[in-house]
């Protein structure tokens, strides 16, 4: 069985945060004025440590796997769609491929287990398996597949610090996936899955009860314990979920910050938190999904989202989306002038 | 006495916008998954309409004026900080001057009417007065000066135009400007100044009760009528918000998108909507700010803010971050793969 190693996370430096906080201060701008503009600075300031911001070079990460749960139904796609999508992604028309490009982030798609490895020269493969089994009759995964994709994920965020990346958008791409995802989000906070389950990319009110009860019956069958989050990761979860709590846990103990896109990813920091709670410290929560589960996800996790704008393409769009918005808060925070500097009066008293 | 004529304003291209929402359909996504991203392509391709939506070539414009409500200390910074401001702008350390730059948006800072006009050569100077009246003592401007400034904005809004300008984040820098941006505000949505006033650069509550009776006089003195908005305008707003609605009123019939910032901008969008209703289909709110006059502004206009980051720095700083948002809302129209080219499934049935 491939055993798993985690690295050290250290989580936020509160030096770096405070004085992050303190140069905001000293610019010429009423104090707090640029709200969470601000509070992202500091975040991030605090994130990044004696690494320092830089530029924040940016990857986009897009892990794709296929699930045992498709065979149910559960999706408004065919399951075919995961691998044509990695051709898509590397032709450049995918969603997160335009935007990317445009929001100067790499992107590095990733395949830890389609059921159909496509033939795409760009796409990296780490292939576990060829996807998932069905949850509703034992575990989805092995521990050793669980341990083999979270370890994949370690190496890329090591990989991709060593090539000067500091920000890392984490998405996905699976065909059934958001079912993983509500299955992994009930298990782990105790919630029932009737809350949790959402429409994922458009099913209707029959597919959408059709997609509770197998989230209801793969818990039940698999003796779900909340207080072991990788035996509910392999029972429940999905190889690119796996992968990217491991994307997540190597990312913080590289001082990367790690945004994250919307449910699928939210339900591997959840996992990520569990293994190492100071993980959250680097991440950034891009934006809040229609999906039910998201809300409890990033609410756990104390996370507040950049954006509200009823997101669900996942491929780690909201993500790539928000990316001007956090190197702005580095550029008010290192080249704003401070009222000293500017010769600008300061407030009354 | 300066007379005012406004241009023609058509409002937004129905087919045009049509067009764009049924291209949207067609790329590789579940249908609307990328929620308010689409309906920001299908806004700006209506407001933009037989120009076509290019680059979304930006100018930052930032209206500077003084007011004569600072002399009831309704303000956390004394009144010259205004003209000091202006230098800071050109210097290129004020906060809307570093994010400007980043986001490839032209600015230009425009002095509508400081009390003492700067020496800052790249400064438009298109001085009016120096500064309003106190408008508890009578109208703070008279109609010919009203004219003048809503004239200027829309000369401005030609020139930008003819030199490829077709977006423009619109804001403004003026000592006390939310106390005149309230006094209108209230004026024209009849509320009581206790809900519309709010602590602008951060005022506390006994600089607030202040303000909040310096407006409630200014309306009685003025006899506000507000079915009259341009008389609105003269008797309890300011220099700057006059110069921003004919920005405005222009920008929109040049066919530009006009991002408004926070609440100051917001009260020169009630007044253009008022004067000219169609102006509403070229704006495009970047936030909302913690101003409680600002919630009911966009309400008013029915306008729903990209962000909730309780920014209330004004100088156009909302605006101009949320560039980005808006140009990767115009490249995936444009650019993302459609299901038949990239040759991606459809949902089931």
């Amino acid at each position: 069985m491939t055993e798993l190693s985690l690295p050290r996370v250290l989580g936020a430096d509160p030096a770096a945060a405070a004085r992050a906080q303190a140069e905001l201060d000293r610019k010429t701008k009423p104090q707090g004025s640029l709200g969470r503009l601000e509070e992202l600075a500091v975040r991030l300031a605090g994130a990044r440590g004696d690494r320092g911001l830089g530029a924040l070079d940016a990857a986009a990460v897009v892990a794709a796997a296929d699930h045992g749960y498709a065979v149910h139904g559960v999706s408004a796609f065919p399951q075919k769609v995961t691998a044509q999508m990695l051709g898509n992604f590397a032709a450049g028309g995918a969603g997160v491929a335009v935007m990317a490009r445009h929001a100067g982030a790499r992107l590095v798609v990733v395949d830890v287990g389609t059921a159909q490895a496509p033939a795409v020269p760009s796409v990296r493969s780490v292939r576990i398996a060829a996807g998932t089994r069905d949850a509703t009759r034992g575990a989805a995964m092995s521990m050793s597949e669980v341990n083999a994709a979270i370890t994949a994920g370690l190496d890329l965020a090591a990989e991709l610090a060593g090539t000067g990346v500091d920000l890392v958008a984490a998405g996905e791409m699976g065909i059934a996936n958001t079912t993983a995802a509500s299955a992994v989000t009930a298990g782990l906070l105790s919630v029932e899955p009737e809350v949790v389950c959402g429409r994922g990319t458009g099913i209707d009110d029959k597919a959408r009860a059709r997609k509770v009860a197998v989230v209801e019956r793969a818990l039940a069958v698999n003796g779900i314990d909340a207080r072991r989050p990788l035996a509910v990761l392999a029972a429940v979860g999905g190889l690119e979920i796996a992968f990217l709590v491991g994307l997540m846990v190597g990312g913080a103990a590289e001082r990367m910050v790690v945004v994250l896109d919307g449910f699928v990813v939210g339900a591997a920091a959840l996992v990520a938190q569990r293994l190492k709670p100071r993980v959250v410290d680097h991440l950034v929560a891009s934006h809040l999904s229609p999906e039910p589960g998201h809300r409890l996800i990033l609410e756990s996790l104390e996370l507040v989202p950049l954006l509200e704008w009823q997101l669900r393409l996942g491929e780690a769009s909201g993500a790539v989306l928000v990316l001007p918005l956090l190197r702005q808060a580095v550029r008010v925070l290192v080249e704003m002038a401070t009222f000293e500097g500017a010769g600008v009066s300061r407030e009354h008293g």
